[in-house]
């Protein structure tokens, strides 16, 4: 693991790093000794590890409840150099639902296709930062929706340390069969209009999940319209469960 | 109006009243004086003014908000007496269930028949608490789960002092057409395994509020097994919408 940058902003440090080929963000509380819960947060279909959004949240986390939060990069996405078969499926994926096909299906097995890379990735990027003092062997929660939820849920059903999780914006298609392997608290967000997850496939996957305490927590609108007041649920819901 | 006890506990002052035939309860911070937001509660079936469940609520309402609230017993609950009509369809349908008939339909027609009588009554009992001067007239919420779902959707849809409210374990058999007259801030509870509550039924109440603000919460397990942690969102909700 090899720091390239470091920043501090308002109680927030900021490590950049690189591990293997794999770029990611670590947030620290400034000052932090010791062991404490890390998310593992996952970001958006083309996002990346500093999208406003990751880091809004990210130092939330850190300010607001003393975590470390951890993100990585997805193959294509960020620092990360062009993947030239995701990019020709991205590519003809879009072609085909500009050309009227379901989406749906088309981005479940992309995400299922990214997730069998991602899922080692994040596990080497958690093994690696929980050696960090400032970090260390605490608790670990998963945060990711949309395409965070789709390489999520397989990465939580692998990874025994993670001990709760809050995913949404994905369906059952994509990830169903791991859910249920999930028994893990979980809290999980559904657009109730969302443009590009039918309605009945998410609550598929929420009934996937083998967890006997699940939350499903749905907001009218589409795919990018959640309501800020759910990451204040989100904040809640970590701390209950990791402190 | 006419109070026929006072006590005072932990903080929380409690006044039992009368209103022409109906029995009710107050809850206000002791001491308290000045307008101040309400919560209107409807209670379950089979319960009253003071079940458990109704105390606890109300008195965390009192305690970390700083609110009043007010309940009434329903019609054939509590300290009513019996109506001989209601609890002849009450027995009925009981007969009917029993004999494998489906329950939503009989609970949805026996609440509608209630409400006639409820809402009005409601009303009443808030144009007079809302004259005292330890209530007075701030904003008004509503809460209420399965009985106080049914009675209490007509009961918003009709009074447009409720700002808010907290509803749940209901169908749309019983209050779609005026759920869709709803335009407050919903908060709606679901049960996902609710065995008095088909699934889809109860997803179709949520549809049908008109409220651009609305928030669906489901928990695993039955009717009865609603997480205690959700009492925490639901005083968050009103003070997010009441203060």
């Amino acid at each position: 693991m090899r720091f390239i940058s470091e920043t501090s902003f308002d109680g927030v440090r900021e490590q950049l790093f690189v591990l293997g080929e794999i770029p990611g963000a670590l947030w620290t509380p400034e000052g932090a000794a010791g062991a404490r819960p890390l998310i593992v947060m996952g970001h958006g279909g083309g996002q990346h590890k500093k999208a406003p959004a990751i880091v809004g949240l990210a130092r939330r986390f850190v300010t607001e409840c003393d975590f470390a939060v951890v993100v990585a990069d997805v193959p294509n996405h960020g620092d990360r150099p062009v993947v030239e078969n995701y990019h020709r499926i991205a590519t003809e994926n879009q072609a085909r639902m500009e050309a009227g096909e379901e989406p749906a299906p088309l981005i479940a097995a992309f995400q299922a296709l990214v997730a069998r890379q991602t899922v080692p990735e994040w596990r080497t990027v958690l093994d690696s930062v929980q050696r960090l003092p400032h970090v260390g062997a605490g608790p670990v929660g998963y945060w990711g929706v949309s395409l965070g939820c789709g390489l999520g849920v397989p990465f939580v059903a692998a990874e025994a340390r993670v001990r709760a999780a809050v995913l949404g914006l994905g369906g059952a298609l994509a990830s169903g069969a791991d859910a249920s392997c999930i028994t893990v608290p979980v809290e999980f967000l559904v657009q109730w209009d969302d443009e590009r997850v039918p309605r009945d496939q998410s609550l598929a996957l929420f009934d996937a999940f083998a967890s006997a305490d699940k939350t499903l927590h749905a907001h009218p609108g589409r795919h990018g319209d959640m309501p800020a007041f759910e990451l204040d649920s989100t904040l809640r819901f970590f701390s209950r469960h990791l402190t």
